[in-house]
């Protein structure tokens, strides 16, 4: 941290270079379908940014490439009619299955650790992750709220969620 | 964290009581005039979820009430004709303030240690920080990109920097 004076002398830096990843992400994300195909699209774009080029979503959702930008080209999305076989695909090739809801035994986020391979699993505005697909889930994980509306929206929640597992892999 | 099994007994618990504060957040978001009223709305939702309870903004956004939902009620909006005056006001009470940018010398936020008294500073989508705000600065801090297209959306940024101070400061 700087001193406890202003500092004058800093300047906006656009386009700075990517940090470049030790090795590729080993985090999938694994949707339903969404009511809003802009909190998809959002995720999309949070996804291509954090280096995480896998998607698995069941559902007709759109992806706006006005939201998504380029992303669009650097996150593979595999679209299934649902999501249960694949989870237990993925739990069979070592995939830790974790879903972000709030459960009957959800761990904090906050003090969560990760594995590297991970699949995070959604739910849908409305529903939240649906029973068929609870019961596939290694565990779950959940953020605190302080205060109303007492829900995060998905996009914003898939964002921190997505974030801690960052930071906690910095490099891949 | 549970054992290898999948948990076959997780279940969805809606409406869980929020995380009580041990004090209030002395957390407060400063922001320009955004393009978009849904970014400042959704900003505004993510506040009232994390339980910060003041935002200054310079701008005429207008907050929608269907994305913001309930933290309109719970986050006290400052509307200022522009941002420096009340930084410095605030440097001067203690606060220290932190903008939200790429500069050619900004901190990492995974690596960041938050003061209590923070003002976190945003830009606009297309501007960023702009000088006058940026000489306001103590520091600034920025969220390391891995992928296209390099930049977040400012909504998806605040979320991660706000989540980041949260988990500092669990009880407030």
């Amino acid at each position: 941290m700087a001193g406890d004076e202003i500092d004058n002398s800093l300047q906006h830096v656009r386009h700075k270079p990517p940090t470049i990843l030790d090795q590729p992400r080993e985090l999938i994300l694994a949707c339903p379908q969404f009511n809003s195909n802009v909190n998809v699209s959002r995720i999309v774009r949070l996804l291509g940014c954090c280096g995480v080029t896998r998607m698995i979503i069941s559902g007709r959702n759109k992806i706006d490439p006005d939201i998504a930008r380029d992303a669009i080209q650097a996150v593979q999305l595999e679209t299934r009619s649902s999501l249960p076989p694949v989870l237990k695909r993925l739990a069979a090739e070592g995939y830790r299955i974790v879903g972000l809801e709030q459960t009957n035994r959800s761990h904090d986020l906050m003090q969560y650790k990760f594995e590297r391979r991970t699949v995070l699993v959604l739910g849908s505005e409305r529903q939240g992750i649906t029973p068929d697909v609870l019961a596939c889930l290694h565990e779950s994980v959940e953020i605190p709220v302080w205060g109303m509306p007492y829900s995060y929206n998905v996009a914003t929640a898939a964002t921190m969620a997505v974030y801690e597992y960052c930071r906690q892999y910095p490099k891949g």
